[in-house]
């Protein structure tokens, strides 16, 4: 099983708002992408450096910077000077374990998702930090690992001249939280269709196999579960923010990504109850066979005991054994055993077990 | 089995506002069908052009317009327009898989409910969305399929010339949730017939078909709480709201709907504790049953084995067995087994295994 | 199993008020019994047509109306006229499935209560609906089948002059409610016996028929709870009233029951409680006698099966076997096969199987 | 088992307000016990006559009241008179089957509790109910038999002059609460010992008998829990009274037991969850013996039956069967049966069956 | 099993704010470390005597005083008088088995908590209460034992300039809090891991050692869970406080401990579940491992008992048998018992049983 809960123990004993990375570490060079949009242009820039992001302040247009790879702390130092952003802040970004969250700072808001995607390398659920950033020109956004759920929403922003390029960080800030969410949706379906294509199978022949997938599902919906709760809370504590950072305007749009995690938790409850409802088929099922086993075994050492016994009995070797002598005994006795081996299988046929 | 939730991929990155259609794509046109009522009038008119529908605009009388089938997308971008229903509104009348919900917009009223029906052919439950939009002359009902629950009152309103010719659209709305919702009874009523068979038969004798059937009426009552539960918490924000479309008159009705939600998920916490209890009657007679076989066995296995091995002592051929030579040997031999025989049975009587 | 909910399909799709009943038809005439008194007069009278009910009104005194039977749903129309109840209440006092409620009308209260009693004809709980129509002099009372749990109370009326004599409606509507409910006291006392015998009685011998019994209780205490948990909330409901039929004298006797009933809930969730430990001694029994019967079979087939392998070979034919030909051949290998069993019983005694 | 409701059918029917006592009848006399005590004097008396109370009222001192017995109805109605005892309240105090509670009247408190003592005759707990009512100079406790958890509160009260000498009732009251609920830590510890004891037998070599005493500390906690759960509710109604007969002094000492009944309710939750562990244990070393003793028979049989076959074979009495004559026929057969055994053995080991 | 609870029954039936200690006794001397630091300055003290402490009052900067070993009880009695603690806090302190909790007198603030920490030697955890006494100037800390989680924080005090050694007792406080709190997250880490070994063993080969191992699982999250629920609802009321040694500069710190508990609480209700599902997977491979030996004893079983049989039947010693004196019989019965061993091996490949 992948590990739900990573390494955390580097962190205890150290004052808090140390920046500590607690995710894997890489070799690779931390990536810094910008978009920089408004409702006329759109252009993107690879930063090499991260000072050259201070020249965007004050530029016209929203900026989407995306920093992936968190493993070079002291590149993030510098945000608490350029940006103001409060080192808390930015130890939450490092702690890449944390659960979603929604904070709200005076001059930015601060937000923790966990991005779920299904690796169909690994066949299992990569789950992957993503915190944003708001302020009034930037969302920045953090990722340990490249790659993400947010492609169609770049193409969106690129190709898309309406609603998106015209509103604020807000806006963008969720859309990006929204496609996030929305792949949830997906990842519950594939486990929707495991389930049922496991019912299905068990219903008609349960396999050794089985506890395991059973296994493996509950595994993913503890995953997803732990990952979208909390995003309930999150989404209502931003619908309730007062902060200047959220107009009006997207409110109606919050509140939309509000009643999606609600039908997500719904979904996700009720794929747990069939979940659990499977387990029940496997293992009423593995008693059945428990049972049709041992029934195959009563069946035949029933019949063919008492037979041996018999045949054992003519077996004996006493001289004065007067059967034996009796020119029919032979047939008589074949004939008699055929009489006991019907009525067995007569009486099991009305105990229902033929 | 069924599946609870279809396909919802597809929307995945898409800006809020597409109007998408989730469900089962069909080749049929969509139908219009538009009832105008008042105290005295009642006329059918069969709606070829969406358009034809804003001649009917501030025209007398209650306007109920039905639009079976969502396939056909274009349709409903009309009705921003025409009406100025939200393209979000909008876009939940087309995503099919909506948990039932009521948002109040300024204009209008929004309404989702899921319709289940019992369908014969297939033995399973049809569970449909059914969309109302509440406005102070029209009422919009959205459905997928041709068929519904709703011909009852429909009758009702041509023939009957009392309260519901006199209300306005929020009692018509009122009436087709109360009608949606009472055929939950109907189906909860079939239910619970089948569990009570399914409980009978399985003191009686249990068979191995019976855990399909157990986990099929914990699916469908899945599928009925998981429709009902919402409903209760829609019911409450129209008892709650302040909206200017409901009227004083309808809100004692509301009220009693809300009863009848609360009933509906009374009866369906009983069941699900019923199947409950059912299952544990036939993990409990799976276990008993083996035992039974276990015993048969060991009866038949415990009397003879003994025997065979005296049987096959005297069937040795060792040179010197003086028992052998014995003139009565035989028949001691034989007196003995009986004696062991009748003891074995004597021990299984005393610890009522027979 | 009894019903627990009966039909209700005829109902569906009628409007709102429609007057239909919803029990077990009968052929009998409909009983009306008015009781009326005060502190120094009581009398009783059988009304042989509602009609005379009329005639009551205004006179000196409490009058309480018995209605037995509710087949007749002509004579309830009349109860709209004569004393302004409205038709949803008629409507629900005819439909005998509703849940324990309290409705606070301007002019009149209504209530909904399960009258449980143990019939001891059918070994089950008779399980039927009273309801209460209160006002300023009236209380009507309606049942479906004659017999009830309140003679106690009208015995009570007719012999003491004391405080019920004295004091108006809402505390003979008390005196109902009280009654009905501490009869609940008695049905769960006998449930109690019941499961304490069975506890008793599984934790010495278990049997087959266990189950059903269990399965009995469960069902029982389902019923049982099912009528007491919502009327919780109405005498809550009853206590938050502010309706002028409620004088405050009687405040502390609703108070009263409030309690009463809350120490029902805890009872039941007891028992509840109870009856799955039952359950699980039951099963874990069952788990047991297998065990049981194993190790007799286990015992058995290993002791002998062995030896009789030893008698099989020397019963072998080969030409040279010299072992047979050995004059203390016979004796030794008796000796060795005693050997083997006795090795066979301590190592079971070692193992605690014997 | 010990009941845990007592017979309340003989109430149901009576009006309020009737004092039926339900306890256990008895022949022995009730007995009154006094204490008098202010900062600097002592004194008990024992009071023969209820009569005599009266003439202690207004006098100097605390006086706390002690009756044993509850069956001589007759004494517990002057209490109306002389004290302005609530029918009610006294209804409440014979009839000993109350939940704990808290009720405010205005010249008295009255409290219910239950007294839980190990009594070690019967092995059981005793389960009695304490009723106080604590007027401004008066303190009565009411119990139902001789004995109780309160000795070293009264010694307390005799040899020491500080606190407990100089405040009020309501302190005599709090001390005599907190007594009985610190014997609740004294019943858990013992309870959670047999926890211990149970779970360590389990783990090495469960028995038969087990069920039984697990299901008896089930049956303890259930008791416990009920005595205690309400408790926390009650005392919480007490910190929010605001009754005159509550100083703020002792405000901190109901806070005080407020707490430990927290921490009691925590001790039995964790109880109830370890006591499930132990039986999820126990069932599994049920399967698990159940496999040890499947596992040897099999392995008996599995060895044995093919051999026993193959001494069959050459025991069978056909003229011509060439193996028989071999002189080497004998030793072959042996050598082969051996290879088939150690075949076997092997095949079990690599199954790890051995 | 450590004992989750320890003896508490001595302090059974004393008057409150007795100050006995609970604990495990020891015969070393209590000892008494100060740290005394500010911005500049930083110095140790070894305390030989309590009375020592009172010549560090009205000095600058913050003392940390830590007291090992609570079994001298005179010295908490000066407690009271030269700090002004209350007799309840330092009965409190004494008893070392109370849940978390915050206490807020007027002079001080008063913390409980379990400080829990892996005992390598033991390889069980080692469940310490550690009090907090929090005035203006000084800061007490209570444990029983030498060792303790904290030395880190110690050596931070120690080399650190910054902020720890200019802000005041309310921020050692948090300090000392967060330290322990986040020392929960080792533990469960651990705890994770070993969840995660048993899981993927269990999956392979589950073997009888499990059951043990998955208890002892139980019972540590039950400790942790136990340990850390009530530290929620105590940082709650922290942060609700309104007390003045609490400065606006460390709310934001206790919000932080807050969403670590929070976490911590979060971790535990997953690991919860992921042991149940361990148990599950454990109960079904031993039904799945029962049901493989049935099979292999089946399998040889109805192979070679009706073989047996048949050459039981040639084994007689009839004299007329005509197929004994067939040259061909014993090839033929040989070839006769080869085609049902292969018939049979047939059926079970067939049923898959192979």
């Amino acid at each position: 099983m992948k590990r739900l809960f990573r390494r955390q123990t580097e962190k205890a004993g150290l004052p808090p708002g140390s920046l500590v990375y607690t995710g894997y570490k890489s070799a690779e060079k931390v990536k810094i992408k910008l978009i920089r949009y408004n409702e006329s242009d759109y252009s993107e820039y690879d930063i090499e450096n991260v000072g050259e992001l201070e020249s965007f302040k004050n530029t016209e247009g929203i900026k989407w910077v995306n920093i992936t790879g968190l493993h070079q702390v002291d590149i993030f130092e510098s945000f608490e000077k350029m940006f103001g952003i409060h080192l808390l802040t930015l130890e939450d970004v490092l702690n890449v374990n944390q659960r979603p969250k929604f904070d709200d700072y005076d001059n930015y808001l601060f937000v923790v998702l966990r991005m779920l995607s299904f690796n169909k390398g690994t066949n299992e659920i990569d789950n992957e930090q993503l915190s944003l950033i708001v302020t009034k020109e930037f969302v920045f956004t953090f990722q340990e690992k490249e790659g993400d759920v947010l492609d169609n929403l770049r193409n969106r922003i690129k190709n898309n001249k309406n609603r998106i390029r015209r509103l604020g960080t807000d806006y963008l800030a969720y859309s990006i939280i929204d496609t996030v969410i929305d792949h949830y949706f997906y990842l519950l379906e594939q486990i929707g269709e495991k389930i049922e294509a496991l019912e299905e199978k068990m219903v008609k022949e349960p396999e050794d196999g089985n506890v395991e997938e059973i296994h493996k599902l509950k595994t993913n919906l503890i995953l997803v579960r732990k990952s979208s709760w909390p995003v309930r809370e999150m989404v209502d504590n931003i619908l309730q923010s007062e902060s200047e950072l959220l107009s009006d305007a997207t409110y109606n749009y919050y509140r939309d990504v509000y009643d999606h995690v609600i039908q997500i938790i719904d979904i996700i409850e009720t794929y747990r109850e069939m979940v659990a409802a499977v387990m029940d088929i496997y293992l009423s099922s593995l008693s059945n066979r428990m049972n049709q086993v041992m029934k195959v075994l009563t069946i035949i050492a029933t019949i063919f005991i008492p037979l041996t016994f018999i045949a054992g009995i003519y077996g004996m070797n006493f001289r004065y054994m007067p059967e034996l002598e009796h020119p029919y005994g032979y047939p008589i006795v074949l004939f008699v055993m055929l009489v006991i081996g019907l009525f067995m299988l007569y009486y099991f046929r009305k105990k229902r077990w033929l």
